[in-house]
């Protein structure tokens, strides 16, 4: 049976699988935006993302153990939720889509980095309690940025109205 | 191509798939979760999601649809590492893996219905915006009750110590 040193470490791997196929989403998701600031938004969160990758991996470090990833459904349930948006859907409407498919990342990356934390500190890791504090510092920032792009740009009744 | 109404249909439909499928699971949870005040979470949590599907309905209703569900592949996933962690975990760690997983939870219903309420305004469906705020609402303080037992009762060196 599992402990919690093994659903931490267990945890590391889906969050560690989980950014890497984000840094694979986002370029997409930067390409097919047509806001200019979700654009920016996306290509500044995918060097931030790239920057928590390595903070993981000190994080693995830390622990004595070597990074690695292991397949993590539920990232993966997210990001064909904004695969299939890109291929149905254009102008404000994917816009719209795009933002709050990337805020349910966020929203996982948060859930995920909340409870690694707690449990680093359980575990007397502390070292991997600082990194993983400060990852989840920055995830936290960026839904409040997009959330702020939500409700002051994208949407809007003028955004929809020039789309329709 | 998808319309900002297509898409909010087409994510109520998600969430009225996902409020299903937590019905299903956390029965399970709260079977399995040996600590009284999460196994109480967890039974609580059922009440109140059976609350926010009729709800839904309502929302449905409001806009002049039927209520139904599409498969939504995220919360398959996080059901799905849910079900893992009760076939190969027992004790302190199967309850700490199980308040995180409820968590991922929430952040993602929080994460959709905080969505779903901006399109709400934003498509004038003024009685889908009163409706969708209040879930957005439980959700939230759920996940609130939810990270205080984590850092309270759960995670904690005693709670080790007791299952070590």
């Amino acid at each position: 049976m599992k402990t919690l040193a093994d659903i931490f470490e267990h945890t590391l791997e889906d969050i560690y699988y989980a950014e890497n196929a984000i840094t694979k989403a986002l370029p997409k998701i930067a390409k097919a935006a047509t806001d200019a600031k979700l654009k920016k938004a996306a290509e500044h969160h995918l060097e931030e993302t790239k920057d928590q990758i390595r903070k993981l991996e000190q994080v693995f470090k830390s622990i004595g153990k070597k990074a690695s990833g292991e397949k993590c459904d539920a990232i993966e349930g997210l990001i064909k939720e904004a695969d299939g948006l890109m291929e149905e859907t254009s102008g404000t409407a994917l816009n719209a889509g795009l933002l709050a498919a990337c805020q349910a990342v966020e929203h996982y990356e948060i859930a995920r980095y909340g409870s690694l934390r707690e449990w680093a500190k359980d575990l007397g890791h502390d070292e991997a309690h600082t990194l993983l504090s400060e990852i989840l510092d920055q995830e936290k920032a960026t839904n409040n940025k997009l959330t702020n792009l939500a409700v002051t740009s994208i949407n809007t009744p003028s955004a929809t109205a020039r789309a329709a």
